[in-house]
């Protein structure tokens, strides 16, 4: 029987808020099992860039990542935000090692092709060295994941955390019985948008479409979902997307995502 | 026998210009021991500041590290130039690992107590993780360290990096037969600092002693040459001061630094 790991991944609206993230550091250095933590980046880094008269650049409602955007990106996520996370877990007792996906060439990407847009210095995930992260937890190590990652040819890239989250998990799960749960503001998948208690429990690919269609899940969650049923398809045994309160209490209200 | 280990410090002289990194990081990959690198901040933290609008304080000449001076170290010493130098490494085939000495509890500092002087936001170096750094030596890694430490209660702590190499040198010399380098932009320690070719080929305690009475010796070297012979009489096998062509060839000039 495989070890059980835990893969935690706190997004943007989390990050911003110190007391509410300094409750889920301590909750999640509390966790028994091995695990991982990947963070987003919040809004620090447009803040810095707006601060530093850098201008963000969109096509077609699409974020493109400028050379000066992701110099800022890699000071904010591999620097400040990685570095503040472990510095706190570390103060909790748990042995936290913050890295990028360079370090130990844990994550290695490709920077997207370009089609019809340019997406500029963004990583598409290639490879997920879980013989290096698998060392780490080994070693009593939690590592701690920002979504920066590289090309082997000498270049950073930035990438969607909710992708590196589950591209991690997917290579974990050869080695660990691996659940992924992916924190956020909501307590899970909402039927109404405006209502945080209409959460759905179970949510499985046929319901997911029928929500899709009759538009009652929120645009925003599409490449969410695409992650979390990318991952239950690629061998990860269990994913769950609910608030912070999930990594505390295992019975508290969340979606659990099945693939039927 | 002890397994050979070097340990190389370099300055923010040689981080600031692009070429000159980029031959050294070359070099530096291409040793054969088990290695580690330690890199100082260079100028771009004071630059950024400056667009920043962040005033640097200074006390009888000495600066103090603010709040808002430490956020900006840990985004340019841990975040941005940590990873850059990881990439290039990674993009040599060293398998290098990014780190600031709150990851894995690896150098665990005090912030410095207040005499006449309140430095801020800085750290004394209290405990070298060897045994840790040693199991990423033993995995095949290079670990490159910036000079950012923690306490161990939460607060990250801005260090001399010439400290930081001496620390970390010492804690390894009792595994490893340890050779710490400082490369700089001289090719040694000189006699006359208007004269690059006035290297001091072996330089000990008597004579620096000497050098220091006579003023022969330039004032800025004066901290980074205690260094040298606290580590030497704290166990280290072999410290040199030179340029960054000591990597590439042990037969070039520097200086070599001894008890006596």
């Amino acid at each position: 029987m495989k070890n059980k790991l835990t893969i935690v991944k706190i997004g943007g609206n989390i990050i911003d808020q110190t007391d509410e993230l300094n409750t889920f550091l301590t909750d999640f250095a509390a966790i028994k099992t091995a695990k991982i933590l990947i963070h987003g980046g919040g809004k620090s880094a447009s803040l810095f860039s707006k601060k530093l008269g850098i201008q963000s650049n969109m096509i077609d409602g699409r974020r493109i990542t400028s050379k000066e955007d992701l110099e800022i990106v890699i000071m904010i996520y591999a620097g400040l935000i990685n570095k503040k996370i472990t510095a706190y877990l570390q103060s909790k007792r748990c042995n936290a090692i913050g890295l990028s996906g360079v370090d130990a060439n844990c994550i290695q990407s490709i920077k997207r092709p370009i089609n019809t847009i340019d997406f500029g210095y963004v990583g598409d995930v290639k490879k997920v060295n879980s013989t290096m992260i698998s060392n780490f937890l080994q070693a009593g190590l939690s590592p701690v994941f920002c979504a920066i990652t590289h090309d082997k040819n000498g270049q950073l890239l930035n990438t969607n955390a909710d992708t590196v989250a589950a591209e991690i998990a997917i290579a974990m799960s050869t080695l660990f019985d691996t659940q992924l749960i992916y924190c956020f503001e909501k307590k899970g998948v909402l039927t109404d948008v405006n209502d945080n208690d209409s959460v759905v429990p179970i949510l499985d690919q046929k319901k997911y479409e029928n929500m899709k269609n009759n538009n009652t899940i929120h645009t925003g969650m599409l490449p969410k979902m695409t992650n979390c049923f990318y991952a239950l398809e690629n061998g990860v045994q269990k994913v769950v997307v609910g608030n912070t309160k999930v990594i505390q209490d295992e019975s508290s209200v969340c979606t659990q995502v099945i693939l039927q």
